[in-house]
Order: C-alpha cells, then structure tokens, then sequence
C-alpha cells in the first residue's frame, strides 16, 4: 500500500499508472507534478490525481513513493531537483524506454541513496500522449521490466514490485545493458524503421497517390510513426549505443535482402521470407 | 452479369471474389480451376465454386469471364496453356500485385487477343491464403486499380470495372508504371522491411527473450511477415526494378537517420521524426 504518490509527468504512463492503483484501492493520496496547467488540471477533474504542484521539490514532499514519468531528457534534471527533498524512506522508480543512462544520472543525483531508486519500464503504451489518453487498464497483463543492480534496496525493489503488479503488470527483473540490447531491437529499431518508411514515401513524387493506395499492411507497419517525435528523440538518443546496434544488425539483413533480389536470387529470398515468417508465426502467441 | 466464372487460383483473393458476386447474384455459375485437390473440394464445399478442373484450358470453356487469381511466377504459363481455348467474347482480367511483366507475358500469349485482358489489382488482403481464408467482404470499400492501355478494349473493361464495383471495391484507373511504382513503395516495401526486421531478431542471441519482451508496435509492423513467402517472392521478383528503387529511396532515409543518431544530432532526428509523424497523421483517415 502506498500512503502518499508523487506521479511527475502525469502523461499517458504516469496517468493510467496512477488510475490503476487508484482502481483497485492499492494508493492513499496522488499528488502530480507536470509544467502543463491545462494538463494538471485534466488529471484533477478526471479524478487521476488529488493535487498538483509546478515544482517537483515540493511535489516529493511527504511522499513514500515517487515516480517519475517524464521524458527520459528530463528526468536527470528532475532528478537533481527533488534529490534533497526526498522522505528518507521514500522508493523512487521511473519508467524510462532506456535505462543505462537513466541510472547513470540517478547515482550522480542521489549518491548513496541511489540504492531506494528501482529503474523500471513498463512495456505498455499507445501513439498516443497526455492524461487524456491514460486508462487503469494499460499495464493488465502486459511487461514490465525492472532492472535493479547490485546496490538496490530490497524494501524498495519489492515496493515497486507490488506497485505494478496491483497494475494487473507482469513484473520480471533484467540486467541494464540486457534491457537496453533488447528494448533495443524489438521496440526503438521498429520505431526508427516506421518513421523512415513514412518519412520516405511522404517526400516521394505523388505522396497523394502513394497513401490514398495505401493498404493494412502499411497502416499497421507506420502506426507507430504518429507517436510523440520529441519521446522518440529522447529514446533514441538515450539509448544510442545499442540502438546503432540493432540499426547495423538490420542493415546487414535489408542489404542481404536488397543484394538477393538484385540478383534475382528467389532462393535466397524465399529462405529469409520464410524464415521469417517461420519466427513471426511462432512467437505471434506471446507477442500481445 | 456474369454468365460463367472461371476462377484460376480459387485462394484468399479468387475465393472472396467468387463469394462477394455471389451474395450479389452477379455471376450465374462458377468453375474453379487449381493443382490442389483438397483446396478445390473445401471450395465446392463452402459453395465458393460449382465445380473445378485441374487443367486451365478446360476451365475456360464456356467462360465469359475468366480471373487469374494464382500466383504472379505462375500466370504467365497460364496464360500461354488458355489462350487457344478462350471464347470470342470472353473478358480476363488478373488480380497480380505488380502489372508490368504480367502485361508482358498477356502480349505474348494473347497476341491481339491481349485487347480483352484487362490487368487488374484489388488492394485488399489479409496474411492468410487459401479458400477456407476467404470471405464475401474482403473487397468492401478497397481500392481496386486497373491499368488497361491505349489498346484495352472498352467493353472489356468496362466488364471488369462492373465486376469489381459488385463486390463493393471503389475501382480507379492508373498507368502500369505508376501503378508499380507506387505499390512498390506502400506495399512491396513495408513487406521487405517487415521481413527482414523479423529474421534480423531471429537471429539474434536471447531471440526468445526479444520476442517476449515485444509489444504492441513489434507486433503490428511485423505482422505481414507472416504473408506466405512464395507469394511475396514472386512479387518481389516480379516488381523488381520499382521495387529496387523503392528500397533504395528507403536506405537513403536510413541512412541518414543513422548518421544523425550517430552524430547524437537530436534536431535533424527530431525533424525526421516530426515529418513523418505529420505525414502519418495527416493520411491517417485514408489509409484503411
């Protein structure tokens, strides 16, 4: 049970977040934290949060569990901001897309405190952004990855823990640099290729043309491109190391892919088709 | 009206367009014509087709209308086998994702004959094939281009155009050039990228835990990778020249996109991001 939560950034994650525990009784009070009034406002009159403050070091006060839910451009400077302020018993997680760097800047603003800092990632969301689009229930069955090390509080671990599973979450723990490789190949690269794709067709001659033909494949291959560009940024940046991996890896396949069918090599096309299909049809049960 | 159907390939594409005229009483009988005994039979059994015939010249007979509805690699050859045995009067037409070979193999087997073959493409699918995979409404509000030339017989496609305007298909008219290039770009490229994104995981180490750890956007951009691999093969080789300059275009985009990430160039990312996020949104509507 979490007597008083601090959400900063009351966004998409920070708002359902907040309506899931709220649904199910598992939160005292909700106070949030944004730069947004219009936003703040929102959140108070759809019953998201109790109150709100502009400033992070007065929102954490009184507070035994802050989550911070901003972008992960601004989370270090949050960080900074409420390192003083902090309850001594306070858990303090976020919910960035990347995570090397998110604890990299934790240890520099909380020192030794950084042990009550439980980095996490809920792997839930839609393309679209603000509380207006927050719902209770869109963590219910769906990942979230926490990736504490070896100096992380076990009190606080397990607060978190709880914290998402009265989300209706699965909750599973994963080492930083696995996370980031991960997260990575399977969610930042297929941004990147959806933005590039759309990017690339609406620059083409008779654009018009080009979407009105458009079928289901498309839409649903560069649905992910209407997501926030500024989140995405961030994302990209942050996690530049393994994403630039993951980018090099694709390459390598779209170039054998390219190679082949300049040759006219249908075997050799026909084998990665297939094996791709093979892979898409038998991890289709578990990918939802 | 139809007076006698002749569907070759009775599958996803052939089976729903039998169906769809069906439940409109645009068609009086139905013959079927395909290599696969059990397809055949699941389609006389659904009542999709009245009867079938292994060989394509017998199939024809009789027909008024004759849709080749099998693979792209095997049309021509089945152009080559019914061209002695068409009618007079008999219309075909074909539903092949690429026109400008399939019009080129139509010449050479029809001769003059070619007049009354009207290159058809329904943009409508789904990632399953075969008749059990079909349904009446497939073509309901989806495009379907024609691309006849200067020598295309009016009444021919003016038969065509009626056929697929029973079906519920909004039928345009476009240049085969234009045609490829564009379905190159909205189709045939997204199913490269799908492809190879799913086999670049694959086979990569911990591909289960990738796999796991995928969500909604992995899901809906990969989704087409599990479209049978023969068939996209054979677009993909069919199309190639367009489709060619399509990936091209494609790497240009990424490349640069790599290069900005890489440079850590958050405004050029971002206004790539922001483009595309723009495009995306703005044909949102029509794309379905």
């Amino acid at each position: 049970m979490i007597q008083r939560l601090c959400i900063i950034g009351v966004g998409l994650i920070g708002g359902s977040l907040a309506r899931a525990l709220r649904s199910v009784g598992a939160v005292g009070s909700v106070i949030g934290c944004g730069r947004g009034a219009v936003n703040l406002q929102s959140a108070v009159r759809l019953g998201v949060i109790d109150e709100y403050s502009f400033d992070p070091a007065t929102a954490v006060a009184g507070a035994d569990m802050v989550v911070v839910a901003t972008s992960l451009g601004a989370s270090p400077v949050i960080f900074d901001n409420i390192a003083a302020k902090l309850m001594d018993d306070a858990v303090i997680t976020d919910v960035g897309s990347a995570k090397r760097r998110i604890l990299d800047a934790a240890k520099i603003s909380f020192g030794d405190g950084v042990a009550r800092f439980v980095p996490g990632h809920p792997i839930a969301g839609t393309e679209k952004s603000g509380v207006e689009a927050s719902f209770a229930d869109l963590f219910r069955d769906r990942q979230v990855i926490l990736t504490p090390d070896s100096t992380t509080d076990v009190e606080a671990l397990d607060k978190v823990t709880q914290m998402w599973r009265a989300t209706g979450a699965i909750v599973s723990q994963m080492d930083v640099e696995q996370h980031d490789n991960v997260l990575a190949a399977t969610s930042h690269l297929p941004h990147m290729l959806a933005y590039a794709l759309v990017d690339c067709l609406s620059s083409m001659n008779s654009s018009a043309d080009i979407f009105k033909f458009a079928a289901g494949g498309f839409r649903d291959l560069t649905r992910i491109a209407s997501s926030s560009p500024e989140m995405w940024c961030d994302i990209a940046i942050d996690n530049r190391d393994a994403l630039l991996t993951a980018l090099t890896s694709f390459s390598a396949t779209y170039d054998d892919l390219v190679r082949a069918l300049a040759a006219g090599d249908k075997d050799s096309l026909l084998k990665l088709f297939a094996r791709a299909k093979s892979a898409r049809d038998a991890f289709g049960g578990t990918v939802n």
